[in-house]
């Protein structure tokens, strides 16, 4: 085949000069970079999804049930169980990571002449997928410490007046959550669609936003995964919470059969397990308060964490680097003098602990 | 929660209306509407696909390899050893089913103010992942016959000036593939980017245009689907062949980490199996030259098929629901007068033809 360069295509305008999204993938010892659970699924929850699949294996000529009605009832069980609000398979939808469910949002509710407001520094594929989707981006800064100025948000939706707004909470990358009544006065404010991405959610003691869908089934949309507190990221499943009437609105842009029979038969079968893996939730956040606490100790500034990860500082450009040297892969998020690391297992954050005393000197 | 309705939400203004795509999914005993395999994978294959799926589950909680390298090399084997042309993993791209894949090359290559142009009637998908994308879709018609006019085809090319052209070969919903000197022609011809939707490429005998690749770099793309001839329907797992500029392309508006370990390693089993399952191929062509002979000999017309599927006709409007009445689902695909077809088991397609001869009385 001839040799054709990216320049020589005629790729859309906007896209030209862009390198992909994603974190490297090295093989370091320690991989605290990307807000993956240390924990492997317990081995019961492995059988489960494997004689899971040698069931659905032997279809796999079908497609699958492309509204996905029992995993969505399975979600709505574990949402309902867990965030105090209950909620049934009708209001859940469910796509290969939230990543798929936000790009469905943007692209039913956003798109060129629509606006999608976001509070920056916060999770980086909010404004990558809403230009994927041309819906234009509005960012929106924090305050210096990064917690967010719910009076000044206020001012800014009724100037800006979007479409949709984005709040993220626990927000990735710097790990604070949005007291329920913070949330309330943002969705019933905001003007448009609200997003509340909870990605994080499981390793916050706030309560979900998911309670206001009471109030505010015409405008709020939850979102979830499955990869951080499930410890499921391999497999790809993200999901939403929101009135019927969204859902219906998503199935309008949803590619047909987008779920697998194999990501529909193994997330059920790691939810039946739920109990399980989210026992290591609670392992993750005594490590966070002690990876925390440890680097306090050391003279970092560390920002307030409700995740399964901490944003720390101060750092010369070089840090990221020295991290590496020693072993330890962990996430320059683009915020100047702050690095990201993603709590793991005790034998890794006592690696990474070890390298940060090396780092402050 | 309170009662939402689709209509009272800031949906945008062009998906006011609509239906989700999609055929229905009825629990009917002879199930002839989706161009399904009816072959189950083997039983080598089910067995291999649950091994694998039993090893990378117990990494679920680590992300995938979001560049699925081993997947695309695979792939590329499969490709070089059955269309007659050398390819690498560097010139595919896997995602979650073709549509995924057509969604990304429309992302990247059409959008606000491009335009895409395909032969219809076509794969119905094609416009609705335009419209997606909001990439302005320009119907052009086949001949009555459904068969593609090469001249004048390359008369609207130039006249229209598309961004991207569709041709699917073998075409759905009517069958017919494209010489590889008209597809020549057409590629060259095209303005701008030219996609030949192969998804039912091995039914056909017919020459692939993935050897084009070799002349035409720097604007053909190929898909391929493993959900007809590799009876993977619901494993979800579309491909594309291009030159790697191609591949980086698609790479910026890919969303990360879209294959899941478990997609990966399930594709990758089902082609460690390639000749047991594409030994149904052979089956199902013959079994589709004895539908064929038989619905002409009771006074059908039927186009002319390389696929896994037979448009026929006439009938009246009743006609798809005179066959459900008889325990056949088969597709309207909304061609006046028409239907489709899949070609089933030998057993399925005795129903089929019993059911056929009383409907035409």
């Amino acid at each position: 085949m001839k040799d054709v360069k990216l320049a020589d295509l005629p790729l859309r305008d906007d896209l030209r000069g862009r390198t992909p999204y994603g974190a490297p993938q090295l093989d370091v010892a320690v991989r605290l970079n990307t807000n993956e659970n240390p924990y492997p699924p317990p081995p019961a929850l492995v059988d489960d999804v494997t004689r899971s699949i040698a069931v659905v294996a032997r279809d796999l000529h079908r497609y699958p049930d492309r509204d996905a009605v029992d995993l969505r009832a399975d979600l709505a069980a574990y949402i309902s169980q867990s965030a105090g609000f209950s909620v049934s398979g009708a209001d859940v939808w469910a796509a290969n990571g939230s990543n798929e469910i936000l790009q469905e949002i943007l692209q039913a509710f956003g798109g060129p002449g629509r606006v999608a407001l976001g509070f920056e520094p916060s999770y980086s594929m909010h404004p990558i997928i809403a230009a994927g989707t041309r819906t234009e981006w509005a960012p929106t800064p924090r305050r210096p410490d990064f917690s967010l100025d719910v009076d000044q948000a206020m001012a800014i939706l009724r100037d800006r007046q979007p479409d949709l707004t984005f709040v993220t909470s626990p927000n990735n990358p710097t790990g604070q959550s949005v007291p329920l009544d913070d949330l309330r006065e943002l969705v019933s404010g905001a003007p448009g669609m609200v997003v509340v991405d909870e990605a994080y959610a499981e390793f916050s003691s706030r309560p979900s936003a998911v309670s206001l869908l009471d109030e505010y089934a015409d405008k709020l949309i939850v979102t979830r995964t499955m990869s951080k507190a499930f410890a499921f990221a391999g497999g790809r499943l993200g999901y939403l919470i929101a009135a019927p009437a969204v859902v219906d609105a998503l199935q309008l842009v949803r590619l047909p059969y987008h779920l697998s029979v194999l990501t529909q038969a193994a997330a059920r079968a790691a939810l039946r397990h739920a109990d399980a893996t989210l026992a290591s939730v609670a392992q993750l956040v005594a490590e966070r308060e002690r990876v925390v606490a440890a680097l306090a100790g050391m003279g970092f500034t560390v920002v307030p964490s409700d995740a399964n990860f901490v944003l720390f500082g101060p750092f010369s450009p070089d840090a990221w680097q020295a991290y590496l040297d020693r072993g330890v892969l962990i996430r320059d998020v683009g915020i100047k003098g702050h690095l990201r690391v993603t709590i793991g297992a005790p034998d890794e954050n006592d690696a990474f602990l070890a390298a940060s005393k090396e780092i402050i000197g």
